[in-house]
């Protein structure tokens, strides 16, 4: 089939976003992975997907595909790409949709100056339920946060990191470097990323606290490796930094691919993201 | 502007295929460095421009610009990217047409079963023109051809490599290695690349010979790094191995995207590259 398409980023974090409410979508792993590839397809870290709900009361589906040809369940950057989409192409011409996800219905919103505040839910502090395996593990109390010790095997040595764990839909392990410009990201991404105690994985976060409301943040995300920014992990690095006590709502946060805001009234409350979406191009493949 | 433009790849190497016959393409640098940025623009190892010649008797002008956004002379991949470009267009229904490029005219040829072949020129043999600084050098006699040593420092340690060097309309240094796989080629191709031998830098060739007529390549490629395909670096290692008694032409080569096919009759001959381009998308982008 010939499928059209449009590649956006957000913050430097890249996708192919396709209407799948005008075309019809039934694509294999092995396909999703194509598109995802950036020589032998289009390439991108995640596709997007916008489909016709299957829920009462939502405007859309969205769902999300990695470049590994996975789906995978929540994705923050991508959700603005969507709204930026849907509303580009005459898709919804509302300023606030609900949006069916696997991670539950989100609510974003097109603000005046163009950027999206996407309403990403209430961050899941429990750690059996983010899921992280806490059993026989001392946490170190820091504000309303427990801090967890991840021992890490680096080289035969080992490392034993402090975590937060948050989950934003997906799991996330934060931790507070001095300098994320230096964080060795490489290095121990791979390794929390594996960790035993996170059935799941978990995408690693690295965040520089600049002042109360300004982090500076690196991401390893799963199945990925690092990316220029991470919507979720942005969530979760100021949820955690608020929980510690380190920082006050909103947050702005430096990604390497551009710069984000997140608020966060507290504890049962949803965080807001907010940042930009921008339409690359648009594109026909024959797939 | 609103540039239309076509992706492909050619053994995997690939392309970003602009017609600037129909469209006025005049970029700075820095917008052919963000039309080959994979996130922030189309992404491709080169952008190669369809131009109208401005030497007589050929077809067409071609240019190539590396993802760096600096033009170069020469692109064995991009020559049959460019052809299947052309006719699929239909900016030709030639089979075969004259192409103007930094280096001299091609004349590339479109099979019946769909491959490519393009008339890559006569390599340049004598050191100083391909150009490699022979000074004070003693290289090693092999068949036709002179094996130079050039050392590389490599953390302290000095290591010597017996190259062949060879202009395709660029420079490239080709090394016999027992197994490509295994071949040290991220941490001695920057060194090749970089040695002050080569005043123009080189590309840096690792080849398996499986038999005479068959050989497995890997190229460091200059500005770039390691690439699936390189057609220059194909046509310089068969050449090379002509030249050493090894091979007999023509000779299957296996890069990591593809495989390629070069025949070449000897000393004075042009080389000839036979091989795949395939279209991957079609696309529109605000530039």
């Amino acid at each position: 089939m010939k499928l059209t398409f449009t590649k956006m980023h957000g913050a430097g974090n890249d996708f192919v976003v396709i209407d799948g409410v005008n075309q019809h979508i039934d694509f294999t792993p092995a396909q999703w992975k194509l598109l995802g590839d950036r020589r032998f397809g289009v390439g991108a870290d995640q596709i997007l997907l916008v489909e016709r709900p299957t829920e009462a009361g939502c405007d859309f589906r969205y769902r999300i595909f990695n470049a590994d040809g996975g789906e995978v369940e929540q994705c923050g950057n991508g959700s603005r790409a969507f709204v930026k989409f849907v509303s580009e192409k005459g898709l919804t011409d509302k300023q606030s949709i609900t949006v069916q996800t696997k991670a539950g219905v989100i609510a974003p919103r097109l603000e005046i100056d163009g950027s999206i505040t996407v309403d990403m839910g209430a961050p899941v502090l429990e750690p059996a339920r983010v899921p992280f395996d806490a059993e026989g593990l001392h946490g170190e109390r820091q504000g309303q946060d427990t801090l967890w010790p991840l021992v890490l095997e680096l080289g035969g040595a080992r490392e034993s990191v402090l975590i937060s764990v948050v989950s934003m839909g997906n799991p996330h392990a934060v931790q507070v470097v001095p300098e994320v410009d230096t964080a060795p990201v490489e290095l121990t991404g791979p390794l929390i990323e594996h960790h035993c105690r996170f059935p799941n994985r978990v995408n690693a976060g690295f965040m520089q606290v600049v002042n109360r409301q300004h982090v500076k943040l690196r991401v390893f995300e799963r199945g990925v490796g690092e990316t220029l920014a991470c919507g979720t992990g942005s969530c979760a690095a100021v949820v955690a930094g608020i929980r510690r006590g380190l920082l006050d709502s909103p947050v702005r946060v430096d990604a390497r691919g551009g710069q984000l805001s997140v608020a966060w009234a507290g504890e049962g409350q949803p965080a807001f993201l907010t940042g930009p979406a921008v339409t690359v191009f648009e594109g026909e493949i024959e797939i």
